[in-house]
């Protein structure tokens, strides 16, 4: 069965997960020390670079893996709030978006959907994680679907228990501020079973699957 | 650079990785208690099972990443030695191998090339490691290489340093007889960086990945 999965979470030591003031200048909005860590070159797999294939790198090259559809807030999309400009926005990624499916984009402001040649497309969409989860999941053709961020949109399907599959990595770095993971979670792990690998490297990666519903029983 | 990479490659305690009496009944040759914590279902990836992505199977999961060939040893193929009898064999892995890309398979018997529907080839030659890495990466169209085992195999290529990636996993279990992995590869980690990760599921990865060459500089 298609599972909803979240990958390459970096949280910091204190808890923030991305930036609360983004703009076009900084698209991670204050939190640039999450990343340093993050060699986003291995998404697509660890066969794309000429570095060795350490633990972490093996853990990241997970991103793309079975995964039909991307679901992401709209703040990850640009840093407008409101109603769209007609500013030609097509996204951070240039020409070239790395997610090659369709990416559903949450948003009170839907508007026309955007094609790109290498197979990514966005479709802009108000909706519940519900709602949103089965437009992705209609796209993903039986393949999976990445919950792409940020946080807040993550925290809103995890409290709607559609998360499946959580990656989170903690980075040894002390933000100060942000947008805090966890907020409004208390309880959380109930839910799920969790691996926990702290690493050489400074990361702790932890692998938060989701147990079973009761119904199907154990 | 396209790489040569080895995945799974499952040794016990005391350093055998398969055994060394393969018969049509018994493909694993006395060996069968490595791969009790192999799920093989994941080698394409970790969407394909209903099961918790745990850091074992992330790992498993690397197997097919940006893959275009794979080399194997004859008896990996099957258990036949010598001329190929007429008995229509046509490998372990019925109608559909979980190759999925063409099979240098290497003996001193070449023979007529097979090939199955859902894109696994396998062409036999009588080739040195050289060779025979020239004829997969031909085949492998710019992507990596997979050397598939056994170990008489992996170990021909790490004298020959023809292995620029290998994840083995080292098992709790003694077998007391079989295939040696390390046989007359003394001093073979000076050639390597090595991450090693030991598992709360029993299992102990290391991830062996080769410097670079000294010519490159370092």
């Amino acid at each position: 069965m298609p599972r909803t999965r979240v990958h390459n979470l970096f949280v910091s030591a204190d808890g923030f997960a991305a930036g609360d003031h983004v703009t076009l200048e900084r698209p991670i909005g204050g939190a640039e020390a999450l990343f340093g860590r993050f060699d986003g070159r291995v998404i697509d797999g660890v066969h794309g670079i000429d570095e060795p294939v350490t633990l972490d790198r093996a853990l990241f090259s997970l991103w793309g893996q079975g995964v039909g559809a991307e679901i992401m807030g709209r703040r990850k999309y640009g840093p407008q709030t409101g109603e769209w400009p007609d500013d030609g926005w097509r996204g951070w990624w240039g020409d070239a978006p790395p997610f090659l499916t369709p990416v559903v984009v949450l948003t009170h402001y839907p508007r026309e959907s955007i094609e790109f040649p290498n197979g990514t497309s966005f479709h802009f969409i108000d909706a519940t994680p519900e709602e949103a989860l089965r437009t992705a999941q209609e796209a993903a053709g039986g393949l999976d679907v990445r919950l792409g961020g940020g946080p807040t949109s993550v925290r809103e399907f995890l409290r709607a228990d559609r998360v499946d599959f959580l990656h989170v990595a903690i980075v040894p770095v002390v933000l100060g501020g942000g947008i805090r993971l966890w907020d409004d979670l208390a309880g959380l792990e109930e839910r799920f079973t969790v691996e926990t690998i702290g690493w050489a490297s400074g990361l702790t990666h932890q692998l938060w699957n989701r147990k079973p519903a009761p119904a199907r029983g154990r």
